[in-house]
């Protein structure tokens, strides 16, 4: 099995930090979103979606999409299980983790993609090209903003994103919040709470990876 | 146990055809979206996301998004699994649905909610506004296209969205399609393989849910 991975980018780090959580190492490998290599010719023989993370199974059987590689590693692993462990649990896991989705990461990505220059054409991920609309950009900017007060209501009674259970929505959380970074948004000093929860995700060693 | 549901729309409709599929029967309550009743402070007490479809358990608990109720559902009524058999089967259903996702209904949600007069301020649903982008609107329409070419090659070589074996992919993009003429696009006449597979989904009785 093989994870192809970009080790500065933001959704391939939400496995990797789930695979320090559960000790999984795998055979990783490098594919350097910076010059373009997702693109190449040898990377979309793998992955025609031309994007990382993908894992690739011994028979060559290929996974794309983070959720999808994370819940395939935790079935090989059921350790320290991050999907939740009963099934209210795993629902409301899912529950947040797909809201940190489109409401963290998605925004994050329109706000980044819909600006940089060297991402002129290509203001989604995936096979297809799209122009970038500077508005969407800066809304993605406000939606940054509003998810960091959702979430700042949230951990005012909350341990995790799921009650006192670390989860897979905390590490899509964290990823989210460093990404925000790249676009200049920090969680406000006001927001004690988001800081309170983030400074505490943020030194557990799988926050490294 | 109760859904919370809208009857004409695309999201709660997902979990219904889900439900229709394995059988499962529970009181339903119908919030009218069309007069804006997921506004209201007497739902918004319910759900604070001001959204549907939304389960509630009979100790009041509930959980929100598509994905969650269907696999806290499955969970429940583990008969006739619609999220795959085996870990690999999971993981290949739960990456087709995350881009029917991200590719069908977001395009569609984006066509639509940032031209629609009555939406004038409500581009994305949840408790936020947010003003209509057109330039955004456009680039819906063009996804649409682009899913709907890349369906059309999916099932040249496949009867589902994962190999041979009906899924939530399945009712995902299934209901995609039908929201897609809301924004007047059909799949087109040449996507042969494509309209193969939707006249076959379409005619199973869950469609009709």
């Amino acid at each position: 099995m093989k994870l192809y991975d970009c080790a500065t980018a933001p959704s391939p780090r939400r496995v990797r930090v789930f695979m320090a959580e559960k000790g999984i190492e795998i055979e990783t490998i490098q594919v350097d979103l910076s010059s373009g290599e997702q693109f190449s010719e040898a990377y979309k023989a793998i992955n025609p979606l031309g994007e990382v993370p993908l894992l690739q199974l011994d028979d060559g059987t290929t996974i794309s999409q983070v959720n999808a590689i994370c819940r395939y590693l935790e079935e090989l692993y059921p350790d320290n299980p991050l999907h939740g462990r009963t099934p209210l649990e795993r629902a409301l896991v899912e529950s947040a983790n797909n809201q940190a989705m489109m409401n963290g990461f998605m925004a994050g990505a329109e706000a980044l993609r819909n600006t940089v220059p060297g991402m002129k054409n290509r203001a989604m991920p995936g096979p297809h090209n799209y122009s970038q609309i500077p508005e969407l950009a800066e809304r993605g900017l406000q939606r940054i903003d509003n998810y960091f007060s959702d979430l700042e209501a949230h951990f005012a009674s909350n341990q995790y994103m799921v009650n006192d259970y670390f989860s897979v929505a905390d590490i899509s959380v964290l990823v989210f919040v460093d990404f925000a970074k790249w676009v200049k948004k920090r969680v406000p000093e006001d927001h004690k709470n988001l800081a309170r929860w983030y400074q505490q995700v943020s030194q557990r060693p799988s926050a490294k990876a």
